[in-house]
């Protein structure tokens, strides 16, 4: 049966690959990279400098393109589960380039199991294999190390919710996926911990007290996203001591 | 200014660490390893290893012995409190030993991020340095990719809490530090992903409706800390699709 390895290669330096990562990238026969179509941010260039650095035999590299979910539609689980179904007819045919019992593996930004699709989507694929999961670096803990701060209280639990689900402030939260800035509609008392290109070059950073660091945040954002076609950005709100 | 590094080595798989741990190991002067008083679940020898297989050069080890909390402390937050400053004094000695303009490192397990308090204790030692954290695979991600899992539903939030603060699951939950089998209390139609000695050789995995699988982890539990002396679990609840 073939093997399909989802991997896990951090979010942004290859430093946060680790050596589970590095191992199983060598163990496949078939590596998928998506380029064609790919936005900026799915960081095609960091994927092959990945596996430039990383990679010592010479598996086959197939690439793909990775089509748009399509965001006019105004039902949002349909627009995902169309845009699945689109991946995993692609994903089908990628996994056929793999040998029999031979190995294929996807490179996954941050971990396979933090708001990312591929494992749901392999599950639609009907051609047998089996997966193997190594896990990744997330933005989650690229930002609190960047910020060099614990993302829990002693004791306390930690939420983590995309924007659109964001809620009044009861617990600390991390946001992840917010093109919205749902953080300007947050008490100003919060303290809020904001981190773009985390784990790159390009990091930023900017902490304090909300309703002082807001407009910092909105105008850096606008400024770098300009400046990069892209950016990928996340955050911690929690109450103040 | 000497330098203190925090960083994170992974779950209990020394394939867990990154290339960025294994460049701040052997950029440290000095690594501080807990052994004596450190209980089992320190994993002093998973350190060790870590130690031997990663660090080329002759870094100068100095060993410590953890303090226990006083569990017994009928206030939660004062114990924690006596314990953190017991530890602080410990470390304000430990990082006497960097020599000046030297590098310390303390290895963490998991991530510096989540439930662990090296960066608190710091917070309370009064000598100047500066702070350096490296991220590393907590618990959460070795679980979910052990299960071959995510975390998240599609565009749903995910909750993370010590079992103490466990209540209606109302949100995808991860339960940590779960020493009184919390999952016993909680709505047997939900679906667990249970794990222990995640990442280890020892690595145990049960999965299922909760009221079908919940005898089985508690026995399975309780056979396995017989036989090891010790355990280290975690689990996910959520509501069945």
């Amino acid at each position: 049966m073939k093997t399909i390895l989802v991997i896990g290669i951090g979010t942004g330096s290859p430093a946060h690959m680790t050596i589970a990562a590095i191992d199983a990238l060598n163990r496949a026969d078939v590596l998928f990279v998506p380029d064609k179509g790919a936005t900026k941010a799915d960081l095609a260039d960091v994927r092959r400098a990945i596996i430039d650095r990383f990679v010592t035999g010479a598996p086959h590299l197939v690439g793909y393109a990775v089509p748009r979910r399509d965001a006019a539609n105004a039902d949002y689980g349909q627009g995902v589960e169309d845009w699945h179904n689109a991946l995993a007819r692609i994903f089908a045919d990628l996994i056929a380039e793999v040998p029999e019992d031979g190995t294929g593996a996807f490179l996954v930004w941050g971990d396979p199991g933090l708001y990312d699709s591929t494992l749901r989507i392999l599950e639609r694929v009907e051609a047998p294999f089996r997966i193997e999961v190594i896990p990744g670096i997330t933005a989650i803990q690229a930002l609190t190390a960047a910020h060099g701060i614990a993302l829990n209280r002693i004791g306390e639990p930690v939420l983590i919710t995309p924007a659109r689900q964001l809620g009044p402030i009861e617990t600390d939260t991390i946001v992840m996926l917010d093109g919205r800035l749902a953080f300007r509609d947050a008490d100003p008392d919060l303290d809020i911990f904001w981190g773009a290109y985390l784990g790159t070059p390009d990091q930023l950073l900017i902490s304090g007290r909300l309703g002082d660091v807001a407009d910092q945040i909105v105008t850096t954002r606008a400024e770098a996203r300009a400046r990069h076609g892209w950016i990928m950005d996340t955050y911690l709100l929690r109450k103040r001591q």
